[in-house]
C-alpha cells in the first residue's frame, strides 16, 4: 500500500507519523514556512497558523489508522481514520505537494459534521 | 501524478471518468454487486444502494477537477474537487479496493457541511 520510494510520500509519512505521535515540533520540521493548506473551513497560510490549526486535534488524538498512502516525486496522498474523544471514526485525506523535503501545499479533506455535532452535544 | 500502470487505479479512473461524465450505466460496470462504501453519512451496501447514493450528486455535477490519483495492484486513491449548484468547491477523496476489475470497497471522504448549509439556505 505504502510506497516509500516516492520522495513526496517519505515526507508525507514522516509528517504523518510525527503529528499522530503528538510530536508537533518534529511534525513542523516537514512543513514549509510558507505552507498553504486548503482545509474544510478555509485556507490556512503559513507554518504558524498551520501549527495552531493542527495542535488541538493532535492533542486530543486517541488513535490514527492508516488507510492508504501513495505518492510520486512531488505529490503524495495519505488517507487515515482518526479516533478522538469527540468522534470515534473521523477519516481524513491529505494531498500534499512537497518541495525541498517540506510540505508546501496541502489539500485536506474531512467531514466536519460529526465534530460539530459532538461539540454541540458537549455544550 | 496519475499512474495508470496500477490495475486498481485503471478501474478507479475509469469509474471516475464515467460518473463525472454522468454516465451512471458505464460507471456501475466498475462497481461490484456486493460493493460496500463507507461514506460520511454511513455505510452503503450493494450496487443498487450505491447507485441511488451517487445518482443525485452525479446529475447535479457541473465540473470535476482531478487533484490526485494513485494506486497499486488492489487499492487506489482518487482526490478531486467538484462544482455543483449547491457548492462551488466540494472536494472529495475515495480510496477504493478493486478485485476482478471491480470496486468492492470504497472509503469516501468529503465535508458535508457546505452541502447541508446550501440545502438549508435553499429551504
Amino acid at each position: 500500500m505504502s510506497d516509500e520510494t516516492s520522495p513526496a510520500l517519505r515526507v508525507a509519512m514522516a509528517y504523518h507519523r510525527a503529528w499522530t505521535s503528538k510530536d508537533l515540533d518534529q511534525a513542523m520540521t516537514y512543513i514549509a514556512e510558507d505552507v498553504v493548506c486548503d482545509a474544510p473551513a478555509g485556507r490556512i497560510e503559513g507554518a504558524g497558523a498551520y501549527r495552531e490549526f493542527m495542535t488541538p486535534f493532535a492533542q486530543m488524538l486517541i488513535n490514527a489508522d492508516l488507510i492508504a498512502a501513495f505518492g510520486d516525486d512531488r505529490q503524495a496522498v495519505v488517507m487515515y481514520d482518526t479516533e478522538t474523544p469527540l468522534v470515534k471514526s473521523g477519516p481524513g485525506a491529505e494531498c500534499v505537494t512537497v518541495a525541498d523535503g517540506k510540505i508546501v501545499y496541502s489539500r485536506f479533506v474531512f467531514d466536519r459534521v460529526p465534530f460539530q455535532a459532538a461539540r454541540q452535544a458537549n455544550g
